[in-house]
């Protein structure tokens, strides 16, 4: 079995065997660019190693031809005083695993060698500094000596004599310092510090093969789901020097702007320097320009090798690169990290340029990053107190006054304000506040607390969760400093953070490439796009981003307006049926309203409304303040009213009285509702000519019966209102309970459509409340016990396991079901990712998420 | 096919068949008993009918046949003037269904007949009136014709009399009621009323079919689980008359006392009259003792059948029979029904007398209603005023005075007064004021509220869910009834009953036979009992019953007496480590307390102990007054407390921050319970000599690294208080949440056992909110959507299956794993023969429930 490769053995389709950093050399090596030479010792061999603890004797012998056959490219001899070959060691697995293994430079050199080498190099200063960083590094790898005993020796001398910095040293001193670090590798290992530099190069492979299993690099693993089985390669390879004297020097270029995606050549370099002198920021690199400058020629080589390994890598480049006494190497090139606006720039301009497909353009733009570039931005100033930090739960930055309440931030609205929302916690009473506010900040709750979910579903920034802060009459106190209404802050809903005081915000733009992706986007999808929509307002921007319908229109939204809620209040309240009756005409009004609204904005697409689904307690006053007006506006005893209050209350609101539930109890407020939207349906299609398309949803089914009971108040009240069939109506259940899911296939005969509440659905099975779970999962997440939040990214183990189950189950009793999702997952593209695999019709997301699920649907 | 039996052609056997009453009837027949003799058209005809619609001439002309051979045997003929046979026509299904299907009785007569039958019978006013009879019965069951018509010309034509009773019309009366009634016939159908008897036997015989289908019958057979595919059979008899002459008369018998079991000829009968009349108790029947007095030889013959059916069917038997002219004939017998008293002396007496086996014993007694017979009951007065109705949640009657609160019950418990608990609903801190009183009544929550699942787990009467009971500051409505603290009420559990003012109760005692029957259950059980037990008390009483051991023990009951919760709620709370540290070393030492006891009374019983479970709000006072009590004790500001207070609240508390949970935060809590698990175990060890038992039970898992990470906390603490493994525990999880049901495989590696907790289970699979579910599940009743509460009896079409696959799943990775159940459904009998079908290795009940249980277990 091979487990050595030269670089002339390999090319990039290699990545597996090779590690992406050996594939990539190997590349270059065969278009022929000026890579340092060398070997790779590949992921096989790492596996072995795994298996057996040991590096083989075959290996080793590979190991030891490999060489040779470098040594004789090279011409150069590891271990020759005269003519030494000084190597590299690095790890590379097949994803990049940035400074997660272990790397040994400067190899090849021992007390002999050194001396020669600084005649050689006519630059003992360099090569001594070289075996010092050697010794180090390999004491460390090899042997786990701690590095802070070296850096601590150096501090000591450098105080010695009063030097500040490292290049201050002179050859005596780096001797001194070599002997030095020779005593402290004794001291810690029991060894002298080893001399035979073939052995000394085995023990780096085995040091690297060893950092493959240390512990960051299995949390990083775990995190990227990279499994361990994949193994690291390592590359050995020709040491060059970019700090051996004034013709050398060292840099990074980008094929193409790597910020805004420009199609520039960029990059920066520094002279008689190493790489990790521009990491480090010691010195100020100058820009790849200026690279002319320097030597016009090595300047136009480069350019030629980025526009080169662009076309054959299909995506913008980005190297590093060394000149060792005026001859330029190549020393890596890998796809060039970059900001969302580049990746769509980027992956728009290389459709154009002929260089990669639409579906390739599109699967290179991270989706779940489109909502950064859609939001706007604080301008944070270097020295901004980060004053507390909660849950980044929608974003963008948001600057405002603080309102405490919805009347003060509707206040704020009127006086043309912006004002950030303060509350402990939302609840749907405060949609008109979070309505007109600029930013929400909460004490609890976590990415799908009510306010995270409304928020992100209007667009709106919010940061949740913030424990530190305190809300105790009109005083507020945010981790330690104490504001009062009307103060201003800034919170950044991207991280979390919150600031004192109004800071600056920048605006993104819309972006033509975006859009151009998104229509390339319809083209290709392989799932539909629906949109949750609520308001006529929302239908409209649905349309403008193309949704193909609406797939979750929230009819309880419809009656949190303040002038409404009152109705909405008469009704539940109601002490006879008269009074019900009378309310419940007024709600029927406004609905209509509302849905012929919807329905104009929506045409001939299709329309999926969901019956009252929360228990009506969540329709009642809170304060004692609001509960006195209401016993005002409805003229009974505050106290018969309070009690009435608190035998609606719920020890569990989340598994209470609510859904299709309230059907069965109050059988009225769905026949009104289902009056709502046929009578609607029937005026707009004969306003307009065009076929309306209402589908009617019934929430939290659990049993086959329960169904059919409340389908059928729906097709009585239906046959009422339309006794001659104008409408095609469609009527469906939503899929959210466990029992819903299990018996899918015996609620699948009786429906039209389902739609999967994966909300609720996740919430069930794991018994987790998403208004709770904020106080428990981050220790989750610190103990590595989960690694996402299963309310963003669909749980597929488990509740996908479960959907897919059902949905096998379901379209094998009735192939015409359509089957969607209206969870906060339908607009994850991790979760639409698995939605398509499972074979979900739709996906239905808040508006805003619109782009992301669609760049995801295909 | 044959779709006809003579009685003399079937027996007892033949049930699925012929109905439960025409097997009999052949079986008596075949015993030689005196029956009318007839013909059965049986089920499998019936089930033709409803296919086809009609009786097919195939069917008809059996029956004709089948009549024949009556009128051969009777030596009678149908439609004959002059010896005429009189039929009834009765339907039989496979299983009694009292009341739910249509009979007719006196077929055979008409115009002609009747006339000559009078002069036979020497009878006119008996012969008219069975003609009357006839003609209604007939116009209901084959035309529908309202019965209320002919009950209303009945009364009219007393009123023209000015009569009070029926036997006061003359044979002119009857005469003219005969055309009264066919007048009404006639304008119902419109229709002549018909005179061939032979048509109208057809006729009848197709009205009972029909009447299989009827709505109430259809109801009937949903709540009983029959299918509609056993239809019903026909049996045609022909009529004996009772009410012929003074030598005549009809009554019913049971070969034992049906009430107390006792082994007595038991019954009672009327001279000259109809079975109806004794239904109707218009006249007042005399005990069978009196027969001998009319007629010894009569009541030698009838009770030498009663033994020697008894004999044959080897149960207790329910006659009925009729004197017709001093001849004796049987017409029916069954198993009778009886109280719990009877059935449980009966089952014990039979099997000493050899008759049936101690598994057939177990088999008869109704498990569920032990319960009625081990808690007291209240004597109800007739005219006792039902003031409200809740529901029965934990069965017997209590007696007490109304206390609001728990202090004041158990002031009322210091005076020796009985006290009933009056609470909207009650939580974890009523515990104590619950513990000490008579009965508790609450206005929210359903059987399995927290008030009915402790009331029962405590054998305390309970009434939920009232929702006509209101309580403002100290006054009390119930019903239309105004109370205050201190009132007397009565309540009855086992009715939901509220009466007012202090009613007698009467307690029922130790049964010995009850006690007998438990042995033979011990012997014959197919799956273990274990108990539910929380305290030293209940582990003693556990034992008495002969608990196999404990199934659960919740570890927080142990911590909300009033002296302890301090701590509790000093370590919730507490402000650094030192204090925390110290709280907890005084939680240590009371749960060593506590688990030294129960450890004693189990020995080598094993005892499953479930890590802390509720949220930590529980724990946190809940009235301003409490709240401040405790800012005192514990040193701290109200207002400071009152904020920590409210950050522990949560929304949902069911799905929040509880279970395995909180040991992922606070991990010191359940260390400090596994030390005092382990301490207290080696300490009972020692001392007893008795190997200790503990099963740490780890509640609310939902993923396998989430499980492993607080197994991993427990077994560090195990093996730092017993470096020597002096003990032999077990570990083990609830599978309470949908998520840890599908993953059972994957987690029955790392466990020694399973526990079932089917409340949560349910909850979750449902979306139900045990506390809320009381608010809707009613509707769910009335709506005959659900027909049983699914936290009484477990869900087997979906909750069951779950458990199913995850036991198959489970125990083929680990063939050692022991799987039980500890919810409520541990202890309903439907739900224990569900378990035992699904390979549960044992139920965990409550303790009062282990009888019930125990019965089940075979």
């Amino acid at each position: 079995m091979k487990y050595v490769y030269q670089f002339t053995e390999g090319d990039a389709s290699m990545r597996n065997l090779l590690g992406g950093k050996g594939a990539n050399l190997c590349q270059m090596t065969k278009l022929g660019l000026p890579v340092p030479q060398g070997f790779i010792v590949s992921t096989d061999a790492c596996n072995e190693y795994q298996k057996d603890g040991e590096i083989s004797s075959q290996i080793k012998s590979q190991i030891e031809k490999g060489l040779k056959n470098v040594e004789k490219r090279t011409k150069k001899k590891l271990g020759s005083v005269k003519n030494p070959l000084i190597l590299s060691v690095r790890s590379g697995a097949r994803v990049s695993m940035p400074g997660m293994m272990d790397s040994i430079l400067n190899l090849g050199l021992n007390d002999e060698i050194v001396k020669e080498y600084a005649v050689q190099t006519q630059n003992p200063k360099f090569a001594y500094d070289c075996y010092r960083r050697f010794i180090q590094m390999y004491s460390n790898v090899v042997y786990k000596v701690d590095s802070s005993l070296f850096e601590t020796a150096i501090d000591e001398l450098k105080k010695e004599l009063k030097i500040q910095k490292d290049q201050e040293f002179t050859v005596k001193n780096l001797q001194t310092l070599i002997k030095t670090f020779k005593k402290i590798f004794k001291t810690e290992t029991g060894k002298t510090f080893p001399q035979d530099v073939f052995e000394m190069l085995l023990d780096c492979v085995e040091g690297v093969f060893k950092s493959w299993n240390n512990e960051r690099a299995i949390i990083y693993r775990e995190m990227n789901n990279i499994p361990s089985s994949w193994g690291t390669a390592v590359n050995v390879q020709e040491m060059v020097f970019g700090n051996q004297n004034d013709r050398s020097g060292t840099g990074v270029c980008f094929s193409r702007n790597p910020t805004n995606g420009e199609n520039k050549f960029y990059g920066e370099f520094l002279l008689n320097a190493q790489g990790e002198d521009i990491v480090a920021g010691v010195r100020t690199p100058s820009p790849i320009e200026d690279l002319k400058l320097f030597d016009p020629k090595i300047y136009d080589e480069l350019y030629g090798y980025a526009q080169k390994l662009e076309k054959v890598y299909h995506d913008m480049q980005d190297m590093e690169f060394t000149i060792e006494n005026g001859k330029l190497f190549v020393l890596q090139t890998r796809n060039a990290k970059r900001t969302t606006l580049a990746s769509i720039v980027v992956a728009y301009d290389l459709v154009n340029e002929g260089m990669i497909d639409k579906k390739t353009a599109i699967k290179r733009i991270e989706a779940e990053k489109i909502s950064e570039l859609l939001s706007s931005k604080l301008e944070i100033p270097k020295n901004a107190e980060v004053i507390a930090t909660g849950i980044p739960a929608s974003p963008g930055g948001a600057v405002g006054k603080i309102a405490l309440s919805s009347e003060m931030a509707k206040k704020y609205a009127d006086n043309k304000e912006k004002a950030i929302l303060v509350r402990l916690e939302t609840s749907a009473e405060d949609i008109s506040g979070m309505m007109t506010s600029d930013g929400i900040l909460t004490a609890r709750g976590g990415t799908t607390s009510h306010a995270a979910v409304v928020a992100r579903g209007m667009g709106t920034v919010c940061v949740s969760g913030c424990e530190t802060l305190k809300i105790s009459g009109t005083k507020i106190k945010i981790g330690d400093k104490t504001f009062k209404e009307g103060d201003f802050i800034s919170i950044d809903g991207t991280t979390g953070n919150i600031y004192e005081g109004a800071l600056n915000k920048s605006t993104n733009l819309d972006n033509k490439h975006l859009a151009n992706l998104l229509e390339w986007a319809d083209e290709l999808q392989q799932i539909k796009v629906f949109a949750n929509a609520d308001t006529k307002k929302d239908a409209i921007l649905a349309n403008s981003f193309k949704a193909e319908g609406i797939g979750l229109c929230r009819t309880e939204h419809m009656f949190f307006d303040a002038k409404r809620v009152v109705d909405m209040q008469r009704m539940i309240l109601a002490p006879n049926a008269k009074v019900r009756q009378s309310a419940l005409k007024k709600l029927l009004s406004y609905q209509k309203t509302d849905f012929e609204g919807i329905f104009t904005a929506m045409k001939e697409k299709s329309v999926t409304i969901r019956l009252l689904d929360p228990p009506l307690h969540e329709f009642m006053p809170k304060t004692p303040k609001d509960t006195e007006e209401l016993a005002n506006a409805l003229d009974i005893d505050t106290k018969v009213l309070k009690n009435q209050i608190a035998g609606l209350a719920e020890t569990n609101p989340m598994m209470g009285h609510r859904g299709l539930r309230l059907a069965i109890s109050y059988p009225e407020i769905y026949e009104m509702q289902v009056e709502a939207i046929i009578q609607s349906a029937i005026k707009v299609q004969e306003k307009t000519k065009t076929k309306i398309m209402p589908e009617i949803m019934i929430p939290l089914t659990v049993d086959e019966k329960e169904f059919l009971f409340v389908k059928q108040l729906v097709l009585d009240k239906i046959k009422e209102i339309d006794p001659t069939g104008k409408i095609e109506y469609k009527i469906g259940t939503m899929i959210e309970t466990p029992r819903a899911c299990i018996l899918a296939s015996t609620l699948a005969e009786h429906c039209d459509f389902f739609s999967f509440g994966t909300n609720d659905l996740t919430q069930f099975v794991y018994g987790f409340s998403r208004d709770d779970a904020g106080k428990f999962l981050p220790d989750y997440y610190k103990n590595n016990i989960f690694m996402q939040d299963v309310f963003m990214h669909l749980d597929t183990k488990v509740v996908g396991q479960m959907m897919e189950t059902a949905i096998r189950g379901a379209k094998r009793i009735n192939p015409k079901l359509v089957v969607g999702v209206c969870g906060e997952h339908g607009g994850d593209p991790a979760s639409i990712e698995f939605c398509k695999k499972i074979g979900l019709d739709y996906v239905s997301c808040s508006v805003m998420r619109l782009p992301i699920a669609k760049l995801s649907s295909c």
